[in-house]
């Protein structure tokens, strides 16, 4: 009413999603909540509660950690409230900081959670980029063994078999950020025994190294040293080491493929000088053997020293899923899925809030992506039986076929009266069409004086009018007249079929 | 990384849920996704297609509507991006009549459709004040008949029964703003013919009538008059209506308890002289003829002149489901537990955006309210059964733990490892408790030399402990020790008990 006031003042409102976002309508929105029952079963199995905490938090309790940090508030969505900050979650591990440290004297210890919903990041709009989107996480605070980190990997990978993926067709990678520190020791760029010293450089590296498969080796030595300049002509600052330092990480980004072991004793030499590193590759080697222990099948399970992760919280092993099997991109070209779930342990996040040191790790389900991935494994789309419609032939008598549809529902059935304006009977079977209805109850006077209804089959109808002759067309055994009394017996036969 | 570097210059983060915002946990969130997946059920059963739009609109699209004038940014969370204003969805019915007009020429006509989620409001924060709650709505967009407000109402009713509320508890309370219209115009205040026309009085008038309940027969006359001071000092500006003109809308308001033909019959001569209110009063009979023709139990659904709903954009029928029983409030006080869901007609939201009228109506449900509502009438919280636990008794063998785990999984059994500092098997204990693991699994060096382990019935445990005599407890078949390949089946066996 209000804005109707100023209707003369104000220019209409554009009827548009903002950019960035997404709305989800009917099959697409079924097929998530899907997706999400499935992983939460699978979750609760691994023995995970869920949490879930809202999508505000105060800005100062979520920490800057993403890798955006030319976006404003960098890459968060905030606004300032009464006198503090507000902001959006833009991961569901800052939250569970937060929780892990307030609630720390009620919680179970280890406290292992899981939780699902909508992040925000305030990206760039552009194409395929966007600022809402769902994770599925779980987390173990409070466990210091890298038995938790094993789980993690062996969790994700039951996810994405429960999610319908072929075991050949994803690979979980594994790394660790201490074999990373122990590299960066070994280069001169940090010291032994404080192998986090200057962690403005060693994020900007982290980041750089993080970057191998979208920019390839050139990008990521061009990010380590000097800086880069983009196809768009933005210039990016870089680490700015020297060609000396450069060298041995990327070694050992690109040491490749080869096996588990070959790999563990190459890193095994590459990081021998330091205790930071020899920790990390001893580690690597544990997460393994659990892995093995729990799993039959360890092709899955892969070292990958590329694997950085872009955000700034992690401090031990890292991991990332990947589906391996290849898709068009936009320009037709074929490409690799890529990745869909990551994580790795931040046993700092929560010493933020009280000053100890609590060990943490986790692994976030990007749940758009898997849906896309599960939608280019299907050949076609699954269409939902819509509801029966109980046509209006007399808008008279509404009281009658409302009735006829509370006893279908009665009855369980999915059902509705059509509500449009329904002078045009064509208009009510072209609805029954868009919302892809099985069945169409028409009765009008003759109908009624009869005590009879009218049931089209259309399911059958729109296969009739594919395939048929004109004879079969004819015979309209997909129309039929039943008793009133028959109605409901008669659509469960149909619906049946 | 980045946080650490600065942690001589910035202080510790509090950690804090904010203010207004609330955390939940384990059971109350697996009960509201069970009831949110019930209640999509009857949305589905009612032919109701899902549709979830992002929590983020453009600000100049969710319009003005809400009741909270003297809020920042008129009660909605905005904050600016690039270029235009952003803001969180302050209900459901803002977005769906973006999204009607934003796919107008491809969603089918009408567009019936159900979304469920978080919605925020920037509430002044205070105890029972929530910023963030849950609605899960039902809207039939592009049906001018008033079958499809009876029918919001029978949905609500039918959405309540299943939520387990007993008929005798909740009444479904139906009124129509065109009669509010007529008598508005009987008062002298509005123009006949264009009942519209002053809006800012019209919604000031309609915002002091919601408040009867909350403030009382004498708090409106003062609101509908110069103003009201509450008991904090607040002023709140009137209507600015003579003594003439609030009699009549008193009068209408507190027709109180009758019969829904007594109460029709005195609104016909109410606003007799009035076609607004006329049709209105018309209308309200035609959706009691709807709901009767689908409902054998008519005494849920009553006529109450004093449900006027808050928000700005009803233009015909609205509704709202009251539960009746009593609950003790803060202070100890009986008081009715009061509305759980409301709803109406809107049919000039969508008119917004495309400058043509789009008749739209229905019903959003507060499940939080509906939680709360359910959990009062519960003797005690339901406690789910946490996973079984395979303790730790000797760290070096976390793979064999693991493998156990692996295995019990397999078998579906939710269960996990002890990873927490498993030096103390009290800890182990204690956290088995707090989890309400069933059962836990123990296997030292000895048990590991026989191939056994020890298999602990917690359940029965805390029974014994609560109730048994000492030779009972010295008993202790709530504990034992099995052959390693009988794990599997015994724990099977005690789960099913």
């Amino acid at each position: 009413m209000v804005a109707k006031s100023k209707k003369q003042k104000i220019a209409r409102p554009k009827a548009e999603t903002p950019q960035g976002f997404q709305d989800y309508f009917g099959e697409t929105h079924k097929f998530r909540v899907q997706m999400m029952n499935d992983i939460a079963e699978v979750f609760n199995k691994f023995g995970f509660d869920p949490l879930e905490t809202p999508a505000v938090e105060y800005l100062d309790s979520l920490g800057k950690f993403l890798p955006d940090l030319d976006r404003p508030n960098e890459g968060v969505f905030a606004w300032k409230d009464e006198e503090k900050w507000l902001s959006l979650r833009y991961d569901m591990t800052a939250p569970l900081a937060r929780v892990a440290a307030q609630y720390r004297n009620t919680l179970p210890s280890p406290y292992r959670r899981y939780a699902m919903g909508p992040v925000w990041r305030n990206e760039k709009p552009g194409p395929g980029r966007f600022r809402q989107f769902y994770q599925c996480d779980a987390d173990t605070v409070g466990s210091s063994n890298v038995a938790a980190d094993a789980e993690m990997a062996v969790l994700t990978s039951e996810i994405l078999d429960v999610m319908g993926m072929a075991k050949k067709d994803f690979l979980i990678k594994i790394n660790n950020r201490k074999i990373l520190d122990g590299i960066l020791v070994v280069a001169g760029v940090l010291e032994e025994g404080n192998a986090e010293s200057d962690s403005e450089t060693r994020g900007a590296i982290f980041r750089a190294m993080d970057k191998l498969d979208r920019l390839g080796s050139k990008g990521v030595r061009q990010l380590l040293g000097k800086g880069r300049l983009d196809e768009s002509g933005d210039y990016t600052k870089g680490a700015e080491l020297t060609g000396s330092q450069i060298d041995p990480i990327m070694n050992f980004l690109e040491l490749g493929n080869q096996s588990n072991t070959e790999i563990l004793d190459k890193l095994r030499d590459l990081v021998a000088e330091t205790d930071v590193g020899s920790e990390g590759v001893y580690e690597l080697n544990e997460i393994l053997d659990c892995i093995n222990a729990q799993n039959s099948d360890m092709e899955n399970f892969v070292i990958d020293t590329s694997i950085v992760r872009g955000l700034d919280y992690y401090t031990g092993p890292v991991l990332e899923a990947e589906l391996t099997f290849e898709i068009l991109d936009e320009k037709g070209r074929r490409k690799r899925f890529g990745s869909v779930a990551g994580g790795g342990r931040y046993d700092d996040l929560v010493k933020r809030f009280i000053g100890q040191k609590v060990p943490a790790t986790g692994v976030s389900i990007g749940i758009d992506r898997l849906i896309a991935a599960r939608e280019s494994r299907q050949a076609e789309k699954i269409k939902v039986r819509g509801p029966v419609l109980v046509t209006v032939m007399d808008r008279h008598r509404m009281a009658d076929y409302q009735k006829m549809v509370a006893d279908l529902r009665k009855a369980g059935i999915k059902s509705e009266v059509f509500l449009g304006n329904a002078r045009n009977f064509g208009k009510q079977l072209k609805y029954a069409d868009t919302r892809n209805c099985p069945i169409a109850i028409i009765q009008g006077e003759e109908e009624r004086n009869k005590g009879v209804v009218l049931i089209k089959d259309l399911e059958l109808g729109s296969k009739i009018s594919e395939t048929a002759s004109l004879d079969e067309w004819k015979s309209r055994d997909w129309q039929q007249e039943v008793r009133v009394e028959n109605l409901i017996s008669t659509i469960k036969e149909i619906l049946a079929k």
